[in-house]
């Protein structure tokens, strides 16, 4: 299998049929057609047809396909097979939401360090994780092989701390910052920007409003 | 200016030409050439003025643009000169979280109330604000002419609970539970699914695992 040709766009939408396909399990259904599972999903079951063809196709002609052999493989290709040491940079109310946010911990993503760079929070533990300072971070890095770093500082600060965690080997930033990191090429950037999705959801409601008052006039 | 026909790809690149004029603006920079912002911004200049002249183009050939100017109608065209009051729906980590996060205020959307359907929570603060139950939820709705809720309750009952927030008047949802909410057409929902995003995180740091291990070979 090469997925190495795969679209962006198909990926973006593999974490959705990994999301279905375990919410199918927990309904204990055994199998699905392309049709069914598009009807649940509002997206056309030739796209869905189409999507997982990229993999070598996992369903049978009048069969459709099986749930959970679909929902075991599209998570070995997301990489979910595999035990992710990760670490939080940013104690403050972000950081510790997503410290206690357990649900990650069952996709392998498992939370080992939180750090921070003031020193009023050093000690205090977040689900019984200890808030580190910065200082320890290299050789913790080490040695406890983390690749991913959730990184949730303000961005005054996140630029400079996002060059230390890549220095130090970090593969991969699940960046909460409101900034663009620069970062080489082989590290991995994944932003979650708040600011700009609240701002395209009250750009939505403007524009539904001057249409709302246009059909009134 | 009739902004209906824009695209949705120029619409979600909006909030990052704000972010970054907002930027220049706090370096005191009162101008600047698309040049020198596509630098910045790793965009094309030509996306640039292709991008802002949807909206009848706010540069001067020889002069660039005006960053408080363009700052400013930008943030009047994604709906931020207007005050947004704002509910949040799910006390837990994540909404105490966001709650706690001030940034969003500056930007005109005011969190009013907090609610909850577990009681063990009724009565706390968080930022000032008590933490309500849902009974009360319908009156506070109309008497403060909320339009935006965020919806961070756990996916099975978030269905269920949005649907209690647009029978009550809401017309946009900041959704954060891990499903996808069924809404009508008017009401205006706006997906943070985090778990997909780290999903997409592994995926990426999988596939760069696999190139480097093949290149090793």
């Amino acid at each position: 299998m090469d997925a190495k040709e795969i679209s962006k766009a198909v990926i973006k939408r593999l974490p959705r049929y990994y999301r279905y396909l375990g919410e199918l399990m927990e309904e204990k259904v055994e199998r699905i057609s392309s049709n069914d599972l598009s009807k649940k999903m509002h997206v056309t079951a030739s796209q869905i047809r189409q999507d997982l063809n990229n993999f070598g196709g996992f369903g049978q002609q009048g069969y459709g396909y099986n749930v959970e052999y679909l929902y075991t493989e599209i998570g070995k290709i997301l990489g979910l097979d595999t035990i992710h040491p990760m670490i939080i940079l940013g104690a403050g109310n972000l950081g510790q939401a997503l410290a206690n946010y357990g649900d990650f911990e069952k996709r392998g993503f498992r939370l080992v360090g939180i750090f921070d760079i003031n020193p009023v929070l050093e000690g205090i533990s977040v689900r019984g994780i200890e808030i580190r300072m910065i200082n320890s971070l290299p050789e913790f890095i080490r040695e406890n092989q983390v690749e991913i770093a959730i990184l949730t500082l303000p961005k005054n600060k996140a630029k400079e701390m996002a060059k230390v965690l890549i220095d130090n080997g970090i593969k991969a930033i699940w960046n909460f910052a409101h900034t663009d990191l620069d970062a080489p090429e082989d590290v991995i950037v994944e932003n979650v920007h708040l600011s700009e999705s609240l701002m395209a959801l009250s750009y939505n409601l403007s524009q539904y409003r001057n249409e709302h008052k246009e059909n009134k006039e």
